[in-house]
């Protein structure tokens, strides 16, 4: 599955890239927005992401998870608290949140510090 | 599409066994307790995948759906009484849930019990 | 609390009315159509109202909720079924739906036939 | 009714000024981009109520309704247009939405433009 | 990425008629309705497309995203329109409806009136 | 507003016993998973709360943000760091979270730790 993550990111950044150059300014001011929304605030970084990730979970965005968890093992979080993060997740939205919480584990194996063997 | 419902199978199953295996406890629990939701109490097991099947459909989970179109199958469940609790679905869900009842047409084209023409 | 049951009847009455007076023949043909979905078909009646039930229950609408607790009170579902049944939907839907199943309890209070004591 | 559209007005103001004051700058970006989305653009004000109107409806926020309703009538929609509006999110959301129709009726009986009544 | 297009259409025309074939004159009456509702009205049809398609947004409908995209090539609604349409729901709906924003990007390449560059 | 909280922890804490008295023991798991989840495990309590609290909110749910409120401010976070968890929310849930956001900075007023003003 290593290059599923790769063809995420491939197709994430030129479309991100189609969107900021449509000309749309409320589209561009969004886009910022979101960037700035995990940047170090009352809250620090690392923090944040976890927050995303639980938010995401709970609204069942796949693409939205995966960016969260390469973001959560780029900022430092461990797989078991991960894990624990979407437990949490999976005890407020229930069993319909289930097969994310399943595909989220799948695309842990392709994330750094995520992957359930020893690195 | 046959080996579509296998696929998906095969995932869920190896899916399952690696978030059991994961050692948090918390899942593992949500895991038993989903399971024995569906166990029969005031209400048989009969009813209760087809409450699950409706609850999966307004909830618009794709995987959630195929799963519980599977064990109304196998618990005695009709084509034409699943294809009325559908259309229970989508009226309280509206047309947004269309392209899920679409799928769950195509899905049912698998599950023995659920198959449109004479089996 | 049992007048709030009563004040729930008489505006949903006095609204539903207003809608159908309005004009619109889209909105007046959803109504007639939202009626007909929980007649009997090849589910009954009684089935169809415990799946409107869970439906409301995991899409947290309280006014759907007290409308499907009174009919399922009125065709013959029991308190502890229908507990059976909300606990379905709190499995699918996680902890968000919580204060949706307190207030469904406190409901039933007020539907014959499914008050907690001996009626 | 008729005070009840003028309490929730002062309260939103109240709070929505409380959130400016309260120092965080993305709080603050955040509101003056939702006020700039419906600014005209390459659709003018008038359109783009109309969409914030359904978008409420079918995400069923009764606040987020009464706002559009008041600006549906200020940007110049007339009653049957809003309520065929209104109908194309009780179609797309389903009958979940109609306690919410229900409410969006009883608040334009307070709304310049949308009374039901000739004004 | 022309053809999958033409997938979807064809899957959507396949299932719809197997679904009108059923023998469900719920589900028949329901996608009737549907078809209805975009119907001239007190609304002409090209608006009611843009509040299906705002609608879908907020909802992260994939398909319906689609379906509507095509419908608003077919009215006349130009590229920076649609592009405007879903910045409202992209404002309304938050960041997790970015991913299905981004779909609808990569559709649009495919849909007469609304691709990128001059046509 | 003071009295508020007092009366929704009232209500809270009689139909919590309600239910669990009910003789569901599926349910009675659920709140015992429930309560469990927020317990110390690879992520501290306090972390979990947060998570629990940026939950509730992209899940519009008024009672439980309430609820994670009062334990974001047992559990030590600043009003600076909540009010950076809710923009997260904001963000990722969008306008329609508004009203949620305005009603917790109101509730934000009645919890310790967590008021606008020198404690």
């Amino acid at each position: 599955m290593t290059d599923r993550l790769e063809d995420f990111r491939r197709e994430r950044e030129e479309l991100n890239k189609e969107i900021l150059a449509c000309g749309h300014l409320g589209m561009k001011r969004f886009f910022a927005l979101d960037h700035q929304t995990y940047e170090p605030g009352a809250l620090d970084e690392k923090t944040k992401e976890l927050l995303g990730l639980v938010a995401s979970t709970v609204l069942r965005c796949d693409d939205c998870i995966t960016y969260h968890l390469v973001r959560a093992g780029e900022t430092g979080w461990t797989r078991a608290e991960v894990i624990d993060a979407l437990n949490v997740a999976l005890v407020v939205g229930g069993s319909i949140t289930i097969p994310h919480v399943r595909r989220a584990f799948a695309r842990m194996r392709e994330v750094p510090g995520l992957r359930g063997e020893v690195e």
